[in-house]
């Protein structure tokens, strides 16, 4: 099916005129993000990019990264993806998440992508991948469908 | 249907006579644990619970536990027990996990428990509950369906 | 942790006095149920259990309940259970859900249970199992994560 | 991230040359898809598109397909995507999948793409894609993730 099939009017246009400062003073506020090293690379309505340098810290038992860290930066990514199109005065709330884990995320930087694949008035679908970045080279670690709730009136 | 229908044999008998000392040994390895202030604090076959006490720099932007912290801990729950159900010589692997949020993680500890649901010969599927405990009061906070894999021969 | 933790009242007080009524009128009308043969056979609040025998135009290549059928009554049963406790005048949204394949459905009879988990003002989260009953043995084939959405003032 | 990133020959190479007479004929044996009146209209290494007609008799309270139905075909689509690319002698397992219904399922026609992520050798891993054609335009209703396990000499 051809994705233009998709209205692209209805997940691209923020509803927020101050969407850009309201996402990123969010992510300021999760001191998870400062703990682990994590920092907020790109942002356009839609669209997050979360990237975290390895440390040694921050690994399983195999010396990779942790599922948990990978779901930590991938959950804030699609539901930042998410807040870039909710209302003013909205806040965002994740409902659930499924990640599959595709590769060890083995590398010197992960790097989290959220698109939002249907924003609805209280639902938006979200997608997530990561990518684990060695040597240059970019391995697909994990993919991430997402459900978020925009919380009308609660920021 | 009755929950006896499910041999409790297939579930609760380890393979390796060394499961205790092999998963608390690989937990320790997990240095992300140790970073987060992460605790095993039981363990029986095909059973595994981890608390992790409130810390300011675990939370997301309302200052609560982030979703990424509860999902490191319940995903590490899950995997325990799956792995002291695991050949010896095997090491465990997260396929994938699936995690629905029912309530802010609020409180001054967070308690993920995982429990093995099926013990295949490659696939393990488990599942985990967390709760926190704020004022002595236990709020189901998130569920996780999890698929295991065996890695057989690669400890 | 003690499941009394989690208030009871919150889930189990239907807010529709007629809800048995509009859950089996809702019933009556997925044609798709006739079409398989599954019957409702219980439903209480925040519990559904549908029954479908099995017919040889119901499977997939081995012989086996195909998982697509295993997912439309297990589906339903969650969305029935959670119906069950919304207010009057709503409909009831599949949102999202996640079934685990632990064993064939193998079976001369599928029975899939629905039980809500947390149910909100606006979300309601189910579980699923399904057991797969041959020679009066019951087999847990499959175990589901689902959340529904109150779609207010819809009915 | 660059998509070239993910080497393709990982993805789309068949490992069995007859890969689309075992694909088509076990198609062939899931009599479900033959109640319901499902069609495979495309396949190829590492993707499955599935078309079905609307029917009155595959419908939920609202009329339109009911999203067990929507999960029939594309838990297929996803299934025999990942079966293009198993050796031969393998068969195909859903381990398990998960679906975000973005939109209602409201059309003369359903369409269901699989597609692989990753081709493990005993794990695969799929998305799938639903979309509802009505007066000739598609709208995305339903997004899977699908993990699958390669049966070895099981055939």
């Amino acid at each position: 099916m051809p994705h233009t099939a998709r209205p692209a009017s209805r997940i691209l246009e923020p509803r927020d005129p101050d969407w850009e400062a309201t996402v990123r003073q969010s992510f300021a506020r999760q001191k998870v993000m400062k703990l682990i090293g994590a920092e907020m690379t790109a942002l356009a309505p839609g669209h997050c990019e979360i990237r975290l340098p390895f440390r040694d810290d921050l690994t399983q038992q195999k010396g990779y990264f942790h599922a948990g860290i990978t779901s930590t930066i991938v959950d804030s990514a699609g539901g930042y993806a998410g807040y870039t199109l909710m209302p003013k005065g909205s806040d965002v709330l994740s409902v659930e998440f499924k990640l599959n884990l595709l590769a060890p995320a083995d590398g010197e930087l992960l790097v989290a992508e959220g698109q939002v694949l249907k924003s609805g008035r209280n639902l938006v679908i979200t997608r997530g991948e990561v990518y684990a970045i060695k040597n240059g080279h970019a391995t697909h670690c994990a993919t991430m469908q997402q459900t978020l709730m925009t919380m009308h009136d609660k920021a």
